[in-house]
C-alpha cells in the first residue's frame, strides 16, 4: 500500500488545457504513494456536450485504458462528468475504473441527505439524469442546474464560467435546500475546495473523488470483477481503425 | 405516405451474412412504399457481445447514420439488441432512429401484460437489463434467458443456435408464464414468425418491429426532436479518424 | 399486408361530432390498405372526464370490440386518452387493441428524451399520471398541463379550446424543456400536425399513433396474446344488460 | 361514534352464496354500533376472474354505491380482491369507499415486513400485481400464489378449494419467509381466523379489514375527498342503461 | 371485541403537556370499549426534531412498550411523526404497534389520490420523506411543507404555531392540488377536525388514525407477526442502562 | 494529508473480541498517516441481530461519536452491517461518518454490475434490504444469503461460521451470477482478502471499505454537511441517562 502506484486520469476530450486542469486537481489530492498520469486521446472531440460527443470520446477512453494497462497503471479515472465508456472501459481494464460523475455522486450521498448538481450546457442535464437513474441516486438528487455556458468556457481565462458556477452553487444551496453540491464537469475540478469553504457545505469535484476511490480500491485489493458481465471482451477481429484496441 | 421512402437498417456489426439476414427480415415486413437499405460498418467488430463491442459499434452506427442522411433516407433502424449508440445517432440524424430492442420491448407491452427475453451469451443479459430500466419496462419483463451461444452461431448454418432459441422460448413460456417473448438478437429476426405460430404466443423480432415503427413515425410526420437534448451535435472540430463524422 | 384490412377506431364517449373528428384523424394517417371504421357506443357518457365516466365508457368499448370482432376487423383503437377498458378489451378481442394514451406515450419516448402532456380538465391529470406509472413512463414525462376546459369545448366550434391547447403546448415547451408534447384528448387529434409545424417539435396525437401501431402489429403477424392473463374471458353467464357482451 | 351506522358491503359478483359468505364475515368483525348491509348487483357476472369480468362488475358496484348512498349508509366496502371500480365508486360516493385488496394489503404492511398473497386462478395474479404497484406495496409483497381453482369453487360445498387455500398458505409461509399472508378473494373471508391460528402468523381477510377501515374513517370524521380528482362526476347526460347511475 | 381493552399511546418525547394533548386526541376517537393510556418516557428529549432526537426517543419508546406489555395492553401507538423505533418496538411487543406517520399516510391514500404533509421544522422533512419511501407512498405524496417553528411552539399557548399550521394547510390545498392533508406532528392532533371542516378536505391526524388502526387489528385478531423478521429479540445480555429493556 | 490523523472505528456491539477483529481489519488497510482507534460501547448488546438490537446499539454509537469527537478524530466508522444510528451519528459528528454496509455496497457497484450479500441470521436480511432501498442499490443487488448462524459464532474459534461464509460466497457466485460479494457482518472483515483470492471475484468487507472512504473524504476536505438535515442536534435538555450525549 505504501508502494508507488500509478493512477491514470483520462480526460476523454482532446483539450490539453483541460487535461492539465484535471491532472492538477488529481495531483492535489493524490496520496503520497500515488503518481498521477493525466492523458487525453490524440483524436476525438475538444469538449463533450452531448451523446454524440460521448460516443466519440468513448473510443479515446478505450485507447487510453489500453495504453494505461500496458504502462502498468493500478487504476483509471474517466474524467468527464458523463462517465463516457465506463462499462466498456471496465471490460478492457484489469484494474479498477472510476468515472467522475459516479465518484462525486456516491460521495455526495455520504455527506448529505440530498445533493444538487451544477453543470455546463442544459443539454448535458439529461446525461446526468440518466446516470442518477443507473447508479441508483434519483432520490438523492434534489435538482440539476445548468450555467448555460459551453465546457470550454471554463478554459477561456476570463473567469466568467467560474463565476457562473459559483452563482449556480449559491442558488442551488438556497433554492433546493441541498446539503451538498456536485460539480458537473471535469473542468470545474479546481473550484471545489474554495467553494466548499465559501458556501460552508461540501462542494464535490469528481476528479478528486475518483482518484481517492481508485486508491481505496487498490489498497483494499479490489478490482473490476472479471467474472461475468465485465470480463475481458470476447476475443474477435477488430477491423480498421479499431484494430489497435485489441488486447494481446 | 404512398410516396416511395428509404429506410436504412444498420447492422452495427461487420458480419455481411448477418446484414443480409437482417435486411431480409426488414424487407419481409416493409410496407409497399418502403425500400430497405441494409448496411453495416466497414470497420468494427464482427459481433456484439458486451459493452466494449458496443462502444466500437456505436462509431460504425454513427458513420452509417451520416451516410444514410446524405442518401436522403426517411429514417434509421439500429439492428443490434443493445441499441448501441441510439441517443448519439438521434443527435446526428434528421429522421427518426429506432433501436430493435426498444421497438420489440415497446410492442411486447402492447400484446401481453408481461414478456420474457431470449438472448445469446449470458453477458449480454446485463445490457438488456439496463435497457429495460432506461425504457421503463423493468416491471413488464418477467425474466431474461441466455442460450449461451455466441451471436455468430446464428450464422454458422448448422441450425443449432436456432434450435436453442426455440427451446429457450418454449422454456420461457412454461416457466415464466409470460404472454409474449422478445428475441434478443438481430440475428434471430427470421425466427419470429414461425415461433409465433409454433408457440401460439407473440414472439417478437425487433428488426421488423423497428421498421414498422419508423414507417409509422414518418407517416405521422414525427421525427427526432431537435429541441434540446437531441439537437444536432454542437459544432466542433472532430479530429483524426472521427473527422468524417462531422455534419456539413 | 397489401390486402385490405379494417381497423376499428372506438370513441368511448357518445359524441358523434367527436367520433367524426377522431375518424377523420385516423383516416388521415391510415395506410393505403387500411379502411377505418369509426364508431361510438350507443349508450354511455357524452364525454369522459373522470373515473366514473371511464367505468361507464368501458362497457361501451367492450360492446364495440365485440361488434368489431364480428365484423372481422383486424384490430381496434380505444380513442380516449384514459385508455378506458384497455385490458378488458384485450381479453375480448382477437386482434390487437391499442389505447391512444398508450400509443402517444410510447412514440413520444422514441423521438425525445422527455415529453409533456397537455390535457383538458385538471381532474383528468390523475388518470394520465396512473397510466404513466402503469406503462413505465413516469421518468419520461416532465410535466402534465390542463387547459381547464371540458372535453366537449373542443367540439363547440368557437376554437377557444384549440387556442388554449396551442398556448398550453407553447408553455409546456418553454417551461418544461421537453422535446415533445403529447396531446391528452382524442378530441385534439386534428391539431397535432399544425402544432408540430408551428412549435418545431413533435406534438403527438394518440389517434394517429394508435392506428399506425395497430397496422404495424398486424403487418408483423402479432396480436394480443391469448396465453394467460389476456386470454378470452372465462365462460360464464352474463346476466341482464351485459348478456349481449358474451362471446359465442 | 356510538350512534348506529350502516356500512354497505358490496359483493361485485352476482353470486348470492358468496354475498352471504362475505356478509357473515363482515358482521363477525363489525363494531357494536355498526349494521352491515351485504348486497350484490342484480346483473353482471357470477364471479370475477379477469379484466373483462371486472369491467362488467364495476357497473354493478356503481349501482350499489348509488343505492347505498340513497339509503344513507356511512361507508362502502368493495368486496372483490381486484377492487373493481374503486376510484369511480369514490367519485360517486359521499362516504368512504374501501376495497378489500387495498385494506388487506395496507394492514399486512403493519404487522409484517413482507407478505405473500394466495389467490384463485393464475390469471387473477396480474390484477393483484397491478394493485400492488398502484398502492405502493411492490416491495412489501414477497410472492403471489394461485391455487388454480375458479372463484366459485369456494362455494361448491366440497371444501376442496378451502383445503387448497390452506395448503397455499402453508407453502407461502415456508417458501417465501413472509410474516403475513393476504387472502386474495372475498370468498376466502371466513378462513382467515382459523388459518391465523393454525399457521401462527397473521392471515388477513380483506372483507373484515375493509369493514374496520370504513368504521375507522367514519369515527375520525374522514371521508372521500371531494376536492379535485375524486369530486362527484361532472354532471352530464347518461344515456340508455346507464341513466339510472346518475346522481340527482 | 366489546370487551374492555387498553391501548397504550406513547409520546416518545418527555413533554407532559404534549402527552396530554396526544392522550386527549386519542380518547376523542377511541371506541366505547377502549381505554387509552397516554405515557411518555421518564428520560429522553423534550421534543423530536431530527435523527439524533429520534435515536434517543427510540429507547424511551422501547421502555414504554415493555411497560405496556407488562400491563397487558392490547396494542401500542408511537405518537411522533417520525415513527421512531417502530420496527424495534414491533419486535418487543406482543400486540400490534402502529406509528402515527404510518397510520395517517395509509389513511390519506384511501380518501384522496394524492396528499400533502404539513410539518414543523424543515429538518424533519427528510424524515417524512424517508418514511414515504419505506412505506411505499412516494407517488401518493404531492408535497411536504414546513411551518418553520419548533415542535414545542405547539404547546406554548400563544396559538401562533396552530395558526401557521392552518395557513400551511390552506397553502398546500391551493398549491399542490392535493385532496387531503396529513398533519406532520403529534402535537397537531387536536387541529384535525376543525381544519377538516374549515378546508372541506380530509385533514388527517395520525394519533387518531393510529388508535383506530390498533383497534381494528385487535378486533380482527391480527397482531405483529412473530414469524421471522419481527420475532422477539434474540435473547442476550443487555448491559448497563439497557438491562431493564430485557424481556423476561 | 500526510499529517497524522485518527479514525475512530466503532463496533456498535459490546463484544471485545469482535472489536479487536474489526480493529485489526481496519488497521490492515489504513493509510500510512492514519491511526485507527477501535472502540465499542461500554453498555448495550453483545451482538446485533435485529431492529431492537440496533436501537440499543445506536445509543452506544452516539456515545462513542461524542467521545471520538472530543478526542479530535478526523472521522468515524460504524462497524455493524445495519449501519445503526448512521444519520443520528452524522448529526452529532463534525467529521464524516461512514457505515460499513454503505461503504461495501457503494464499492461493490463500482467493480461489478451486480453483487450478492452473504450475512448471518435470516432476520438480518430485512435490515440489509431496507438499506439497499435507502441507498439506491435495490437493482444492483442480485440476492441476499444468510448462513443461519448468529453473529457471535464468528468469534467462537471453531471456524465453522467462517466455513459457512465461504460456502455462502461460493454458492452466491454460482447461483446469482453476481460479479462481487458483500460480506454482511463486521465480524467477517478478515475473510475478505482470502475469499477474493479463492473465488477470483471481489469479496468486499465493509470495515476496510469504510476506513478508506473516511480517509478519502478527509483528504478531499469533505465532511458531513452541517447545512440543513444533518446539522448538529437542536439544543435541548437531554434528561437521565442521555444527559451525557449532549454536545457542549
Amino acid at each position: 500500500m505504501t508502494a508507488r502506484q500509478l493512477i491514470q486520469v483520462i480526460n476523454p476530450n482532446t483539450s490539453l488545457a483541460m487535461t492539465e486542469t484535471i491532472g492538477a486537481a488529481a495531483r492535489a489530492v493524490a496520496g503520497p504513494g500515488t503518481e498521477i498520469i493525466a492523458v487525453c486521446p490524440s483524436q476525438g472531440v475538444p469538449s463533450i456536450e452531448g451523446h454524440f460527443d460521448e460516443a466519440v470520446a468513448a473510443i479515446g477512453v478505450l485507447e487510453q485504458i489500453k495504453a494505461g494497462r500496458e504502462q502498468g497503471v493500478s487504476g483509471h479515472v474517466i474524467a468527464c462528468f458523463g462517465d463516457p465508456g465506463l462499462l466498456a472501459a471496465r471490460e478492457l481494464a484489469q484494474g479498477p475504473v472510476i468515472g467522475i460523475a459516479e465518484a462525486a455522486m456516491h460521495m455526495a450521498t455520504m455527506v448529505a441527505t440530498r445533493f444538487s448538481i451544477v453543470t455546463t450546457l442544459p443539454r448535458t442535464v439529461i446525461i446526468a439524469r440518466h446516470l442518477l437513474q443507473q447508479y441508483g441516486f434519483e432520490h438523492h438528487c434534489a435538482a440539476l442546474h445548468a450555467i448555460d455556458l459551453p465546457v470550454l468556457a471554463l478554459e477561456d481565462g476570463t473567469g466568467l464560467a467560474q463565476e457562473k458556477v459559483r452563482e449556480g452553487c449559491i442558488q442551488a444551496k438556497r433554492q433546493d435546500g441541498s446539503g451538498a453540491i456536485v460539480l458537473g464537469c471535469g473542468g470545474m475540478a479546481t473550484l471545489a475546495r474554495e467553494l466548499t469553504l465559501e458556501l460552508g457545505i461540501p462542494v464535490i469535484d469528481g476528479v478528486g473523488a475518483a482518484v481517492k476511490m481508485v486508491e481505496s480500491l487498490v489498497a483494499l485489493g479490489l478490482s473490476t470483477s472479471k467474472y461475468g458481465d465485465l470480463d475481458y471482451p470476447v476475443r474477435k477481429t477488430l477491423s480498421g481503425q479499431f484494430a489497435s484496441l485489441k488486447l494481446e
